[in-house]
């Protein structure tokens, strides 16, 4: 079976961002001020696999071996559909 | 008042996508078989605003301005609270 997989990516609690930090100083010389800023990566994947249990299984496994970095990433996988 | 606001920012239908072959050949190199992946940024900012409609049309303009490349990227924003 086809399963589409959302995997949302993002710093863990704390962690300093400084792409976050340069991006709101870019808004705000510009004209916009902003009282926070964050940044995540979201991935779409759509894969094959036995049953939705599976698909997530996968996909996780995919986080922790390339897609995110577990010591400073906090990932979210959602399987769609 | 107060809003949060979240921004996709992916690429527009039928743009190449090297960044996203080249996970997904990444991932099919340690064994994990995708039939598609396609990448997005999400920003999650807080900012101040008379009301929704002044948060939002502020965050378009953010994305016009700096956030997204509207000859390549499509953008959608969501005020949250």
């Amino acid at each position: 079976m086809k399963f589409t997989a959302k995997v949302t990516i993002g710093l863990k609690e704390g962690m300093l961002d400084p792409e976050a930090r340069a991006i709101q100083h870019a808004l705000a010389n510009i004209g916009f001020a902003t009282e926070g800023l964050s940044t995540a990566r979201v991935f779409t994947i759509t894969l094959e696999a036995e049953d939705r249990a599976a698909a997530e299984a996968q996909v996780e496994q995919m986080c922790e071996r390339l897609l995110a970095n577990p010591v400073i990433h906090r990932y979210e996988v959602e399987v769609l559909a």
